[in-house]
């Protein structure tokens, strides 16, 4: 969908009546389209310094309503300059949130339709159209048929907001999955354990629960597992694996944690890991997976997850059939509008046993005729947005073809830039070659330098943050440096709508400037 | 602003050509302002069935993409059939979830500037409007001053998405501020409390505490205790104190909780219950707040804060500065598309001393300065949504006396229909007056039924469920029912946009009707 058939469709999906618009002073409002039209001749971050906003603005809200255009000419005036434009092909950091036309519809009619939709009854669609779209993705990805609505074994997918509250999500329902475990098997009945003795007991459980991430599994386990209130442990994920979890590295923490008196509960496999886009040892892991059937095992694949659509990734899926659930986010690379993250379970119960409360005032015929989903049993919070909608537009517009062409020229661009890397050896060290479109590498220190292995390291660290900085101060590009095992590390990831060789070529230019610039100190 | 007005500034928002449409098929398009403006002629509820959906849908998404009219025309077809409409004005269950149009402009331009905003670098504009739109409301409400951003104490709002996740980060924030404090009275160093000694001790810290809701506080406080995994002990709010909880209540469910030797660590305090509005005896728990002062205590004012606007209300706030938090959902009343929480604590250093992990990738120079908010350490998830545009929208657009105009004609319409009530004592009782647009009541037995006044309350209870049932079924309005103590309840709330004086007289003839068709049998 391109700007002229966005503009059609968003008009239509405002009003059918022909007219002829007037504005006194054109200039001064900020448009979408115009805003997209126009991303690239500005620059991709603002040069704004903190608390630039708060003495723009008066000190509270006007007694009388204003009329919109004085509110809109605001946009382009004070906002505009605050923003760190995301879409821009300059946008090279972290990873991707890819905004697109038929997404921003799709919040349109989303805030439109608003309904606080805890339950099927608040708005039947809402419910429906999200377990079909959810169905129509796991197959798109060839995700096992057991994470599918209707396999046998009650499986399922939800869209929640992030990859962080899907897994604070898993975590808890990990943690009391365990804690009823462990209930039954000391002979109390789980499903009325309110005694003050069970209640111990389960504190105690609790007490000695561990939750385990790779070294370089996204933050947002550690902190599930804060706010679980549970032990967290890191599997060792050195860059001698590439910086992957090993079979055998999740084997042995284990097993140290249980020789520990403590009971590993749940673990977080990384398909695409923030810093790297490691891939941990899946089909390793689910061996571990078979030998440990009481810990919850969760593919994170948060960014890399798009590219399951891509037939060429999809032998990365069989082994999820051992795994209790999956998550990726649409809004990352799948050109649906933040927030949206798809979290599948294999056992849907899993999640209702320790989420569903159903207190008077939610009771109602269809939730009691066990043919509905509520939704709300399967996550944290009680309401949630029509999120489905702006999938299932963003699917039919682009389609499936589509969609594969864009995550293929993401992962194009991604070798390109790698190959330029590759080009000048004598600067740059590959530090992870390009996957899922993410390149890491360093600065290489001269060769004569030092001969001394440690000292090595620590001039290509040192190199390395002194190119990055140099390209960040200048404001030219958005990147992200990192640090794993020691090593500094620069990121750089181009997979927007629209990201283009050229600009790639561009930031490799402005690199090995930085690099040089460094190499004559 | 009314339809024209949204029609031009949503046009606005998207192109500022001049230009004329032409549809071959406008009667097939369904339009956001022709959704509104023929809302009152569509049923409330829809009339499809569980299931309705997947048969009319195509086994997965389109291979190639299809044009924006086929996948706009599904939305009459297939997507309206299974809404219910939030804001039609025979739309009176649960509570509001009220739309706006400026809401919706601010939807749009929200998924147009799409960031996944969990640092200021990420896009400072949504960080910094954020925190000045939250002190406006803090001051519209008449929050004392301890919650804006610059109090000394390091007070401040966010924006949450809902008031269950709002409860969710206050309970889990509770539960460590508590561990941590006890850990340090038993000689540890809070902030490197990671030695096995120090964990385990956290754990059994864990298993004594206890949160606290009021009986009729929302089950989300109860969610919440279990996703932090702790105890929940429920405050009694009997039909005496008006279904409130007071002061004694609170003290002596402290006392008998503390004599089992188990911690109370926090405490939720309603504004506004679910089944009846009732407000808690805040004075006097402020007073239980200064003598426990290691009890977190939130107050969830979720739907009725709004109403704080309001200076009839104002006297409300002056209790809050002995509590540790406040929040009240702006997606309910006031007008702002859902999801929009607002969530004000005392002191955000005990949410950051939570939540705060910053791992490599997310290291920057303005992090370090210690200059700028990074709201993903105040939150449960990492990522955020531009959410405080559409707030500004709607506060600007309205002004804060149309705000309040608005939330009196809802209080107006409260009244209105305990009147209605009132003019057939032979036939209804009220249960609780009208509160904050809010009235429940039951079908009042005949006076010669029975002398026995349990078999008068069975009776009363079967009636009302007898007659929320007649209504219910015919659809034509969409209410609820709830159990309060042992009480029947039909609840009853007009208070969104499209409320006028004529719908709520027609829902009462409606109960009118069915009261008395149950009373001839």
């Amino acid at each position: 969908m391109d700007s002229s058939q966005f503009r059609e469709a968003a008009y239509s999906a405002i009003d059918e009546s022909n007219f002829t618009l007037n504005y006194h002073h054109p200039m001064l409002f900020e448009k979408i389209v115009q805003y997209y039209d126009t991303l690239t001749e500005r620059p991709v971050l603002p040069s704004i310094s903190p608390g630039y906003l708060k003495p723009l603005l008066p000190p509270g809200p006007p007694s009388e309503g204003e009329p919109w255009p004085q509110i809109q000419a605001d946009i382009e005036k004070l906002i505009q300059p605050g923003l760190t434009h995301w879409q821009h092909p300059k946008y090279m950091a972290f990873f991707p949130a890819n905004a697109s036309y038929p997404g921003i519809i799709g919040e349109m009619y989303s805030s439109t339709f608003t309904a606080a939709a805890f339950n099927w009854i608040c708005s039947p669609a809402i419910t429906e159209l999200e377990t079909i779209v959810l169905d129509w993705i796991a197959k798109m990805i060839a995700l096992p048929e057991c994470f599918l609505s209707d396999s046998p074994g009650g499986g399922g997918g939800i869209i929640q907001g992030t990859a962080s509250e899907v897994i604070v999500t898993a975590v808890v329902a990990a943690r009391e999955r365990m804690v009823r475990k462990l209930l039954t098997s000391s002979g109390f009945d789980p499903t009325s354990h309110e005694t003050e003795e069970a209640l111990d007991l389960a504190a105690t459980i609790r007490g000695k629960l561990v939750a385990l991430g790779g070294e370089h599994a996204h933050s947002s386990t550690q902190k599930a597992a804060i706010i679980a209130g549970t032990r967290f442990r890191t599997v060792p994920a050195p860059q001698s694996s590439n910086f992957a979890v090993t079979a055998s590295a999740l084997r042995s923490t284990i097993e140290a944690c249980k020789a520990k008196g403590l009971e590993p509960y749940y673990f977080t496999a990384t398909l695409g890991s923030t810093a790297t886009c490691a891939v941990d040892d899946l089909e390793g892991i689910a061996a571990v997976a078979r030998d440990y059937p009481d810990i919850w095992i969760h593919v994170d694949a948060a960014y890399a997850g798009s590219a399951l659509i891509c037939d060429e990734y999809q032998h990365l899926t069989p082994p999820m059939q051992h795994f209790a659930s999956f998550n990726f986010n649409l809004h990352k690379w799948l050109l649906v509008n933040f927030d949206c993250s798809a979290f599948y379970v294999q056992c849907r119960k899993d999640l209702t046993d320790t989420f569903s409360i159903t207190p008077a005032y939610l009771r109602n015929s269809y939730t009691e005729s066990g043919l509905v989903t509520d939704y709300r049993d399967w996550q944290i919070p009680l309401g949630r947005r029509f999120r489905s909608l702006k999938v299932w537009f963003v699917l039919r517009t682009y389609g499936v073809e589509g969609l594969k062409r864009f995550i293929r020229g993401g992962i194009k661009l991604g070798e390109y830039f790698n190959g330029l890397l590759d080009s000048r050896k004598d600067l740059f060290t590959v530090v992870t070659p390009a996957a899922f479109a993410l390149t890491t590498f360093q600065v290489k220190p001269e060769s004569s330098s030092t001969s001394e292995e440690e000292k090595k390291k620590e001039e290509a660290n040192r190199l390395t943050k002194a190119a990055f900085e140099i390209v960040d101060k200048k404001q030219e590009f958005f990147l992200t440096s990192t640090v794993v095992n020691g090593v500094y590390i620069i990121r750089l990831v181009s997979a927007n709508e629209r990201a283009e060789e050229k600009y790639v070529k561009q930031v490799f230019e402005a690199l090995v400037a930085a690099a040089e610039e460094k190499e004559r100190r």
